[in-house]
């Protein structure tokens, strides 16, 4: 159910028909896709989408193909009423609400497939993730033609396959960055830390105080193999499993050669507790 | 070299920039992606882009993403001059000729795959073939953004992957598909023709005789298996080697259950002649 106080569209025909209106006005269009369940990140990235754009289109859609086997797809926080409430007080122009016949309908077979950013750290332990998530983006891309997209940091290397895709299939628009918005005690937003417990939500915020040390390390010219290797005895020590941490290029996502940065850099990291799995990242200081 | 008497873009900006100044006049875009080496197949298809719409922009780039290990991509013909005079007496608005480097830069790494339409058939003998052709047609269309590009059906299955392709990424265009133009014996018109010497141009005519004798006797009711059988036999008599002769369901391309044909059928065949490889299709009549 969708409050009726914001435009929404569940048709790609109506949707297309809305941004066809704001076009013939001269306007411009910023899109923010979502999987709903919003909170102050997303509205953060609606924010960015309005500073750049005359009209806001926020997607909510939680895609299938993003998910793997024995994922949380069946348990993925919805809340449309809520979701469309937030909308409306932040001003979004129209929400596009597709629903999965037309998003993947009978004898749907295309996919993307992509290397390079996506290569290595989540894709090691979401193997379908990226291509499920360019798939979506590209249809959704083709469904409203934004000038603008905007992306958030904290899934910091799905934006850079989201940028490596628009670059290769020479999709017309920019893609924007968003920083991440995090609780008081420096928790990453996200729509999974619904998931947590008391004790696995007062656990949680230390993900982004063993990335700012490891970080921090790394800034004042510490080993990366010794400094990564004191990141994941922290994270170990606090989590109940640490699927990676580690130290990237900020713009390729390629490992570094052995013990050294060069350039700019990321530390990510991926971290669970109990049946949920939280990512974070953070830029490296220049040195 | 271009023949300057027609205008063309080496660049996707100088593309869009004269899309965009027609798109300003109200003017809607045909497109009609080619390899070159243009025949009156294409300048067919160049006309029915013109009969649908107030521009159109013709492509030509010999793809090396649909060509694989041992393949002609080295040989394909190639005749930028003839093409422009040829395209010029069409009046075709625009030619796009990009180069590898704008195609293909550096660090690419973006596929599409598909199956439906794609499995079998053509797949069988070049698995890259259509994952390349979706890549590059789905680059072009969002180089080009047309109303409206067009297709042959002497490239039966490509033209079914394309409409496969265009349906699930929600591409906003229509595909129309120009019908096959043949010589005098029935040859389907094709840049490979010029890879046939004159024994060889002789037996290529007895494809498209062996194709229609094939759906001739589909549609007079004879069983499936025997029909496809001499169709092989009688191909075999003729070429160098043959890939498949074989009837699909004419929407979808899947096989018919043995020994009965239900609904629009298409009987489609590639076979070889020395180095050349020659693919066409027919329709079945409806019983």
């Amino acid at each position: 159910m969708i409050n009726l106080q914001i435009p929404h569209a569940t048709t790609i025909r109506a949707l297309r028909a809305r941004v066809k209106s704001w076009r013939e006005a001269g306007e411009t269009v910023g899109f923010v896709p979502t999987m709903g369940a919003l909170h102050d990140g997303h509205l953060a990235l609606v924010r960015l989408a309005r500073a750049h754009c005359d009209r806001v289109v926020t997607s909510i859609f939680v895609n299938p193909a993003q998910f793997g086997q024995g994922e949380d797809l069946a348990t993925y926080p919805r809340d449309g009423v809520e979701d469309a409430s937030k909308l409306a007080k932040e001003r979004c122009d129209l929400i596009y609400v597709p629903d999965r016949e037309i998003m993947y309908p009978d004898h749907y077979t295309t996919m993307l497939t992509l290397e390079g950013p996506a290569l290595g750290l989540e894709s090691d332990f979401r193997p379908h993730f990226f291509g499920g998530v360019a798939t979506v983006v590209a249809k959704l891309f083709n469904q409203v033609r934004p000038d603008v997209a905007v992306f958030g940091e904290k899934d910091y290397q799905q934006l850079l396959v989201i940028r490596q895709m628009v670059k290769d299939l020479d999709f017309d628009l920019d893609i924007i960055a968003g920083e991440t918005i995090r609780e008081a005690d420096g928790l990453a937003m996200s729509s999974r830390n619904a998931y947590l417990n008391d004790d696995q939500r007062q656990r949680a915020g230390k993900l982004n105080e063993i990335l700012k040390s490891f970080g921090g390390a790394l800034h004042s010219g510490a080993d990366l193999t010794e400094a990564q290797a004191m990141a994941m005895t922290a994270a170990q020590d606090v989590f109940d499993g640490v699927d990676y941490v580690q130290a990237r290029c900020a713009t390729t996502l390629q490992s570094f050669d052995a013990g050294k940065v060069t350039g700019p850099a990321r530390v990510l990291a991926a971290v669970r507790l109990g049946d949920a799995r939280l990512i974070d990242n953070c830029a490296v200081p220049a040195s």
